[in-house]
């Protein structure tokens, strides 16, 4: 049994993390965090939880969650993210972050789009991005890993197999991307309040989301050239689900037949990623740690739909994905259905 | 042209009365106020209104607010309306306040269920109750109207031909009602976000909600008998509309079809009440100020159901209602439909 | 391993019968049936099946059926079912039938509610109800199972501990009951279309819903008293959730605590019902087996609100809790979360 | 006052005309037809409109309908339409058509398209498309007016200033659209039940819906290019409103100030289009005839987004605006808000 804890235990991630993680037989939850002080049991954050798990939410430092727990899911916001790390780590315990705080490689990329310098910037360049269909094989050794954003893992698993087979343009893609309200936290706010966000869909922070640069960067590794995406995220009046329409150029004209049968051999041996021929939706994804796709030609022009659950494979659910290959547990244990 | 302002123009309710008072012909806005300090333009509050209103919203003063203004409609939450309602009476403004400041009788029930001593208690016992089916009469000649909440219209509506025919009994009446969320107002908190009301349905302030003296009250100044009512709010995942299933014990025996009758006679010249033998939805209401109700019996158990939408009847197009009555304008204008 | 089937395996409480299945360690499932003619996978029919499941819905006989497997799961329709079951059991396969034709003890009862002959009326009286908290110790040697309804699930299980204890009167039971759109079946038709059920509210079948007779028949065996329950449905705008709030009589006056203790007492060994001193609501037991309750006391009224999810608890869940019982695995295989 | 009927009337589209006309001064309804042969009370069929109009759909002939209006507003499905166009014009009645029947310009590509041989071509080349904010000069005198389709609508309006302007490539324009449920009618069919639309977002009918002939005819008609889009159509889980996010290559950089100018001047005098610099939402457009649009150059990439709600502008409301037009009265009549 693992023993593992949650920085960050009152919102919508950790909830489902938590959810995720009673039905893993290897996993104890044996720590809860949170900066707030009154220290609520579990239940009362999360009524669902009533009865499953008997824990308050305490104020821990990162030195407390260390010694409590072998691995720390951290799901702070970023900036208290890079604070928190370092001290987890340095108290002997394996991390998974949720925040974008080690997901980006340069410092100076993450302060233009987080506006806060980096504290612990040495890190930066070394940290695993935990996309196990990407990079799977260094995230067994790692001690930290940067859980993908939600957007990124989306638009990266839909794009990847075409740009690391040289055959669309590395730029100018665009990422048409509608979001379930979930993305947006559990923190009250005027946008997220269900009279605002029902009924409603809008595009939001055009050309300014923070997933740009993690979208290019990881793409630009994968595929060793210089990727850029139009980013276009949109707000839609659901609780989960996350679609990605993606308009990439064709280098040369091909079939979807053929597409489709280049995504089949890249994710060949991924448990998660479903190559599908009819058109996916975010329900058939939702609860799911199942990434599902598409291709369509149209006019000329590809398309590619790229779909899975915000809360499951775009956080809580990679995350335990990653942590299943961090202590060589099957990579699906806990994760299917 | 009636000059209007409105105090507390940032919320759902006041944007509901400016579209509402944009089609009056007889209407003119002059003034909006907010405790907001930088003044935005209405439109960036609220930006359905973009192009058809060019008035910022301003932190007035009542006294301001009653120089620009002949009538106020007061939309601000209980406790600060009974600070501004006495100032813009006092510079000679007439207003329809939205709270519950002016609705209770008795400054030791208010106090009870508000926890505010009321400081404007002389008022309290001569505020006219503004439920024009109701009250009607007393409604055109008033300078301060209580504008009635949106549960009490709808279980009151319901039940007050019943009750004033003497044909059930006057306590222990079951109120089940059901509302939109947009009727908990526009101040970012944990149980609007679109995440926690989507998908749920859930009772809350059972036996304490604030709206259950008020319902008793007007019931029992109408009937003449001592109502009391048991009232059980829920929240349902949806923008706007409030529905009542009501259980109230029939004194002696009658049919559906006596009971759809006294109904129909007690609102027959009621141009907002419709009468119905088909089951009412809140849908078939919204956006209007129609409130539809009908009786069954089922087991002998007399079932009233009333439903309205709870930004129009249930608060802007009844304050409408009130003001077109006070300035004896015709009571439908601007509210149909 | 027991291999079962599922007789009509399109709908809604299939798909998350099979969903629950596909974790079940000593389940196979071995054959789907439909009465469509052209045999589609089951992933075409239910997309987020695709990669989980591979079997064709084929028009089976009940013969043929019998044949392939031991329990039959049969989510046939009313009418329907009565003549595909005595061919299952007729073919040594065991049935949970989630349909209400054996969930009656009275033919006359069944034709009165439902406008059919019952064709296999010697059934009738000796089929076990199939509700684990109240009837367990019947469940593991029966061969035919009459799988609950969800709304008498609901407020059998809310009402149950009070009744048997005689705490409460058992006639006039006001049962207001909320549910969301996936109790009405996959079948499209008019009311249940996105933009007839979606922003509204509204009662249904008021005094006329089939589920009546069987919350009194099932509240009247339990107690041993003359149960009779007003019940009203209401359909909400989401997928899944059901809540009744209930009115009882007190036939003694009691606290709220306990109240509780004997709920809690009734239910000491019963995994699936979560007694709780917060208000429950829907979303809190979304996708899980669990139902849970509470009660308050307001002016002497009591009110008991209890609720689960419709397909879960109210449907596929009970139906594999009822399989477990018969096949002597735990009773929460497959069920937790 | 004009004697108007409708062709089709139990729909939602009808719905939305009928509640638009009941607020015109100037307009009777006189005659609602459909095809049901019970010819039921048009509030059974629209509830909301119970006490409004008190009417009953009929199954009228065209030759009936035209002998009892001056102009139909005909909302039958294509196909059926061009049936039944000619015989209201034979009759002397004008039509504004919601049909795609006579918006194309080609037989061959309405063949092509829709699957049906057009019966009436000969009208195909003359009828003139109800865009009021394009072809305003042109409807007056029309006796039959093809009203543009919701997507269309959206979609042109937001291309048709750039496109004239001649600043984007007229090819490849990506048309990435986002529509309420409301836009696929009001047949009972799988794909917009409650439980299938709700909690989900899903591309359809990729390269193949049919309002992509339309976008490319009636933006080429308007800037003298071949105009090609690569439409996208997305079903989100809403009543009413549409979105498109569009992706045209600018030819010359240009700021989004410049592009908001030409769009201002574009649209100077047109009461329902509002360009803003905020970004827009569906709604903010909700119930009303406006079509909000912005621009945002991200990465030198220009994104247009033209939103507006389908039922109004997309519409029920566009053809009021073309009705006012043809009978001389003031375009905004029964349509602000």
């Amino acid at each position: 049994m693992v023993r593992v804890g949650i920085v960050g235990a009152t919102g919508y991630t950790a909830l489902e993390l938590i959810r995720i993680l009673l039905r893993h037989p290897e996993v104890e939850i044996v720590a809860l965090s949170t900066r707030q002080e009154d220290a609520p049991h579990v239940s009362d954050v999360h009524p669902s939880l009533y009865g499953r798990l008997d824990l308050r939410c305490e104020n821990l430092s990162p030195e407390q969650m260390a010694e409590r727990c072998e691995l720390a899911f951290s799901a702070l916001p970023h900036a208290a993210s890079m604070s928190a790390v370092p001290q987890l780590l340095a108290g002997g315990c394996r991390v998974v972050d949720f925040s974008a705080d080690y997901r980006l490689r340069e410092p100076g990329v993450y302060e233009q789009w987080y506006n806060h310098v980096h504290t612990d910037p040495t890190r930066l360049g070394s940290t695993v991005y935990g996309l196990p269909e990407l990079f799977g094989d260094k995230i067994s050794a790692a001690d930290l890993i940067a859980n993908p954003g939600c957007y990124p893992t989306t638009a990266i698993l839909g794009l990847a197999p075409l740009l690391c087979e040289g055959l669309i343009e590395p730029t100018g893609i665009v990422v048409d991307a509608k979001s379930g309200v979930s993305g947006a936290g559990r923190s009250p706010k005027l946008t997220t309040l269900y009279c605002e966000a029902n009924e409603s869909v809008a595009p939001y922070s055009v050309g300014t989301h923070r997933h740009t640069p993690e979208i290019d960067q990881v793409l630009s590794d994968a595929s060793g050239r210089d990727v850029e995406v139009i980013f276009t995220p949109h707000l839609m009046p659901m609780d989960r689900g996350l679609l990605c329409t993606m308009y990439p150029r064709l280098i040369e004209s091909a079939s979807e037949a053929q597409l489709l049968d280049v995504m089949r051999r890249f994710y060949a041996d991924k448990p998660f990623i479903r190559v599908v021929e009819h058109m996916p939706s975010t329900k058939a994804t939702s609860g799911t740690n199942f990434c599902d796709m598409t291709v369509r030609i149209a006019r000329g022009q590809l398309i590619v739909v790229s779909c899975l659950d915000n809360l499951v494979k775009g956080a809580s659910g990679a995350a335990v994905q990653n942590f299943n290959l961090m202590y060589g547990f099957d990579e699906t244990t806990a994760l299917l259905p």
